[in-house]
């Protein structure tokens, strides 16, 4: 029995369940007039800028996508089957996709992907700029209503992602295996042009939605707070609808195209890890487990996500943290996974599935750690946030300095535990004895795909949770800007708070997931420079350190990460000026603004900062994509080291190896200087945001024992540092997780730009094979067209 | 002809040289009592720390030395002599020093290198801080005199410094070669140990006196101008002293322990890349040099330095800017370096010398490119400094993200360059074409050293240039203290501001050699493995980055990296609280230092804040020397990777062979990391410093064209910005060089500790090797005593 069935009904259930959840929340009270005014404004802004945005993203995209099969199209050799012979995997030399329709696919593919993540953002955000307005007007009745609307307004966007990405991976393998015929071991490699064209967008929709929610963000502080002197969300700043709109184009648009990437990049290089052991044990299963498993990850999410509800009613009215059911909720998603992750491995893979399963319950368990460490590192109960609030009492300079080591110090944890998934699913996964022609390096790998998987299990809910933020902070917007009764501001208060740590969790959470995902899609890119030197999929290609061109290549992944950093964290800048400049002409042109007579046009403001940040997103996003095919390029062509493996008595030698070893050295060091940069970022700056809350809720007192509040010279020097991490952790942070993945898929779909065809000899004899025996092709010795060069002494070339 | 007899000669001529120096400086002018008063504090102060800092570091190196011994004795298996036979350099089976010996010449030369490091910062010092006042007086006269005061007591540093290098590692080899009668090629394997005793002493010192030098500054900084109102460098503060000492302890004693390392690290690390060479060719030149090469720097650097004075007066009266002679100096220097290159590779390195040559000159014009690229980003006339200081109008958080935006950017041009260097030395390297029993690989990494060692030969000049910084800032100290007339301020005000940029130089060409040396070390470490493994010194040893063991140890070191640089700056925060206490402490115990009738406890300050320092530097001290180890160990026995690799027939396979590998990930990739953050810290705050001298200078203009110069708002933005920066340039960032290479020694002589005794197994037939025909052994077929196992087929495991 296979689970596959669950893969269309599961995606199609989530789709339903979303437009559910949308309907519930689209029927819901709107407020006041005055409400909806505001959030008619909003919402104006929001769709404004995601039109301007997804036309630039398309037609950035059709380029690319055309590019992309052209490129292909002229450099592939075309595509080879998979065959299982004399006890070791390898391609056949018998073309059965031509180059040209390989092109041509995978451009389809990179606009699927594309398009997919692209109607998944805009939905989700429809939704989500729909829903504040409602959760500020339950917000008038009760803390419960206010997170149930909230929630769910998340929840669209959670589950739309999801479910389109589950859909759009699982579509377009049956397309390109069942209805265009070709074989099923094959079709993953055809459709990494779907992950490439999700990174794609991922990247411009982080990239354009963080430097626009922070341009705006601190655009509006500077003008209005630092020089015309009036409060945060007044309705004189022309600036403060471009900043509640901001709020969702960052988090909620941003961070769902990251995670929808995520998903399909991590799925699409399982399921190119599961082709080995496909091609040994002719089991569909092991292509497909990853997109079941997904499906139970919805299951559970559904079922997490309604109970929060129930969980609101069992605490205690007195002390109603929102936090407390959403971690109950995310407990039952986490059981949940686990029950379905058991049957899934049962069911799906063979007799060593326990060791699968326990790889999930790693990639789990990694998840709900990672929770927790974000919430150590960002929320005022523990050390690290309180220590920066301290400082603050020396001033904004120690504020700094203290908020840099604490950001510094959080990649000790992030690091290890990390290291320990990946070191714990890997050696799990290699005890898996399937056949003794795959080899433990193979199934470990594989390993490290099921604990991923199974962290990613819980992402629906952990996205429902992370789109409750700005929605929670928008209706909190609004009900200041309407001047709602001040005990629906409380609960907004308290709603947006809970936002905060949602939102951190989220990135934490990416983090980790990028983490995990880079090493099996970084062996998925090295299967297909094997397919393209003719080696077999189970023999090791060792991307030597110790090679100058892996060295250098490595050095310039590093600091493309710090690079890519200072272009991001400088354009929320620039994008910065432009609104600040708007917002100064409208005060001299109309001086009733300043006064209260007239109303600022914030539809110009939005837009001014929608054009900017566009703008600024080409920069970087150029770097992001053009270095690693830069480094490839120059290396291929500029140096020429060889790489040496062998399997089974062959010998085979790669000439000309530079370009693809110097392009491994850029992806893997970058990945893990992205990750950790990412972390630096993301956390150092949740912390100076919750320092500045600390400080404004009471917690610092002075050495006579009074309290430091806002206002106070500590609270001052907290806004410098709570300012400096805006960018770092809305935008620089978040792009970084786009930026790692993008790096894996775009040189796992331009692999063959980096690769001479044919640079490849081939010595010696061959012998039998440990799994010589077992398979079902002719036994003994390799046939002749495996071995194109007769077996012969060494060759000195 | 060989020209080894330059070494002791020059090496002598060096000493000499520095004391004739320190004899001149001595014997001039001192000033006016009052002047000598705070010199003698000064000097005092600077010693005490000394003397504590060095007693701590005496204790803590003779527990390691003894640790090392015991450690090497333990787990080593004795030396083995190198062999060139079958046309292959290998180790043969016979032990000619045995395990305990080893480790006692290991332990030793530990110490020797820890003394003469510790000795070279000593002396250094002394005279640095006996030549601050010396600079005072003389600016009294002319600025002329000035410079060659400050210069040349720099300079007794930067050639002692150099000196001892150059004389304890060609001593200790002459003693372990010749005296103890053991073959000079395997000598450089038994004085690693000094590599490592050098850095252990410079991670102490950098981070004892980088800990220092910020404690004390943030410190007095603090407590004087921000809470008791005082302007800088006021007598009144208690602090004041510790401050000027603290410039010594960390420019001085702290940068010149760092460049010991890096020229004992690196001659050490370049001699055993020669022993390949010298195995096949029976020429010594190839180990020795290394040491020659070193010798005409120190002829150059002399000439060089003695050419600045004549410079001075070659420019016109009116624009005596300090620069310019001492650009003209590194010029001369430069210049020489060629032609001393030139000769030594044409007289040493055989017919091929040629391609040797031009790596040299790659690392000659590396040195020159760092010295722009510094000057680029840390001088006010360019673009990065210019827009931080630009950015402060809008206050201290647009000043912090621009100058984290300007010293992110700094890591492209770092790597570009380190990475073009290196391809360029390493493929030039290559073509030489010694003798086919040395394949590309050996000759192109002994290109790369040639270059280190190229960019190396300026080091005594660019070190006199360093500690050029801290006596001219000293002797600006003591003129505002004593109330010297106003023109001698204004000449140690220049010269203090050329000190700003030789200092932020020499970071930069520290930062350079340590990318550059890293990958020569890790080549030796490799060697040191194939020791151990009984693998032929030519056959390549992978570190396969997709092995999950080497993911993991990238990952940890890259972490290390981060981890690191936070607790370096938090110490600073730490220590900066004791001084601050006890500076309250004397305020409150006697109100006649506040009115100016008493003078307050200097000595009791500077003490407290050496007792905070040193106890500072504890955790990250041993947070470095401990996780490698750690790292080694923990992969050793829980994980059980293999490495495979073949030469000339024969397959070698390391079994077990984790340990080694997670331990290459962390130094490779914590060495990459370590690099590029350094420059980030480096860099960054450099150019804080300077845009708020910028400010200062009056640079700055508001829209109306009015200056905003100091007291001014974007000013006191801009002193955030330099109190943020001063812990990143001063603590961490030079901490990071020391960290880097000590990563690379520690490795070094603890190699067997991550490595399984007798984990290799051999099989295949072996075949003639490339160099078979030539060499002066049995040619042919391999004999019995370097191919134990019998030729088998392949063997599964």
């Amino acid at each position: 029995m296979t689970l596959v069935w669950m893969v269309p009904a599961t995606g199609l259930a989530a789709v339903l369940f979303a437009l559910w959840l949308a309907q519930d929340v689209l029927r819901r009270d709107t407020g006041t007039p005055a409400m909806q005014e505001i959030a008619e404004m909003i919402f104006e802004g929001a769709m404004a800028f995601l039109s301007r945005q997804y036309r630039t993203i398309g037609i950035l995209a059709l380029v690319t996508a055309v590019a992309v099969a052209v490129l292909v199209g002229s450099i592939s050799d075309g595509v080879k089957p998979i065959q299982f012979q004399n006890g070791q995997v390898s391609f056949a030399t018998d073309v059965v996709i031509g180059r040209w329709q390989e092109g041509l696919l995978t451009g389809i593919a990179f606009l699927v992907g594309a398009t997919c993540s692209g109607l998944a953002g805009y939905i989700g955000m429809f939704i989500a700029v729909r829903s504040n307005v409602r959760t500020a007007a339950a917000a008038q009745k009760s803390l419960k209503d206010a997170v149930t609307v909230s929630l769910r307004g998340g929840a669209v966007s959670g589950f739309l992602v999801v479910a389109l990405s589950l859909l759009g991976v699982s579509g377009i393998f049956l397309v390109y295996s069942r209805i265009l015929d070709h074989p099923p071991e094959i079709a993953p490699f055809l459709i990494v042009g779907f992950g490439f064209g999700a990174s794609f967008v991922a990247l411009f929709a982080q990239l354009g939605g963080g430097i626009y929610t922070k341009a705006a963000d601190v655009g509006a502080d500077l003008v209005g707070k630092v020089e015309a002197g009036i409060p945060e969300d007044d309705p004189r700043n022309a600036a403060v609808v471009a900043d509640l709109v901001g709020d969702n184009v960052g988090d909620c648009a941003g961070r769902g195209a990251d995670l929808f990437e995520s998903m399909s990049a991590e799925n699409i290089g399982a399921m190119i890890l599961g082709v080995a052991i496909f091609s040994v044990t002719h089991k569909i299963e092991w292509i497909m487990f990853p997109l079941v498993l997904r499906s139970f990850g919805i299951i559970a999410a559904m079922i997490g996500l309604i109970s929060v509800p129930f969980f609101t009613d069992a605490a205690p009215k007195s002390k109603q943290d929102p936090m407390t059911p959403l971690n109950y909720g995310f407990y039952v998603v986490s059981a949940l996974s686990v029950a379905g992750l058991f049957i899934a491995t049962k069911v799906m893979l063979g007799d060593a599935w326990y060791w699968f399963f326990f790889c999930g319950l790693v990639g789990i368990a990694t998840g709900i750690a990672f929770v927790y460490i974000t919430q150590y590192y960002t929320a005022g109960s523990w050390r690290p946030v309180q220590e920066i609030a301290e400082a603050s009492k020396t001033g904004p300079a120690t504020n700094i300095i203290i908020g840099t080591a604490v950001g510094f110090e959080t990649t000790a944890l992030t690091a290890i535990t990390i290291g320990l998934a990946l070191i714990g699913a890997f050696a799990l996964g290699s005890q898996a004895d399937i056949s003794p022609a795959i080899p433990p390096f193979t199934t470990g790998i594989f390993g490290t795909a099921v604990a991923t998987m199974g962290m990613l299990m819980s992402a629906a809910y952990i996205l429902s949770m992370d789109t409750f933020g700005p929605i929670t902070d928008n209706a909190g917007g609004i009900t200041e800007m309407s001047g709602a009764p001040e005990s629906a501001r409380e609960i907004t208060d308290k709603l947006d708070a809970v936002g905060n740590t949602t939102k951190a969790l989220t990135k934490g959470y990416a983090v980790a997931s990028a983490g995990l995902a880079a090493f099996l899609l970084f062996s998925a890119y090295l299967d297909k420079v094997k397919e393209r030197l003719e080696i077999p999929l189970t023999a090791e290609l060792p991307i030597d350190l110790s090679k100058v061109d892996v060295f250098v290549g490595g050095l310039l992944g590093a600091m493309l990460v710090f690079l890519f950093s200072s272009l991001a964290i400088r354009a929320v800048g620039n994008a910065a000026g432009a609104i600040i400049e708007e917002v100064r002409r409208q005060f001299r042109a109309d001086p009733g603004i300043m006064a209260g007579t007239s109303r600022p046009d914030y539809a110009a403001a939005v837009d001014i900062t929608a054009k900017a940040a566009l703008r600024e997103m080409v920069l970087p996003g150029i770097l992001a994509v053009g270095m690693p095919v830069a480094v490839g390029l120059i290396f291929r062509y500029a140096r020429h080291e060889s790489v040496v493996t062998s399997l089974n008595g062959i010998t085979y030698t790669a000439h000309d190896a530079s370009g693809w070893l110097a392009v491994s050295g850029t992806l893997i060091i970058g990945t893990i200087v992205g990750i950790l940069m990412a972390t630096v970022l993301n956390n150092g700056g949740g912390a100076w945001d919750n320092a500045k809350k600390f400080i404004e809720s009471g917690g610092l007192k002075d050495e006579n024992g009074n309290t430091l509040g806002k206002g106070s010279e500590p609270h001052k020097a907290a806004v410098v540092g709570d300012t400096v991490g805006d960018p770092f952790k809305d935008t620089a942070g978040p792009s970084l997780h786009v930026l790692i993945k993008l790096l894996a898929t775009i040189t796992l779909v331009l692999a063959p730009l980096f690769i001479k065809s044919g640079s490849v000899t081939k010595t010696g004899t061959p012998t039998a094979a440990p799994g010589g025996t077992i398979e079902q092709h002719a036994p003994g010795l390799a046939s002749a067209d495996t071995l194109q060069d007769a077996p012969a002494q060494a060759v000195a070339h």
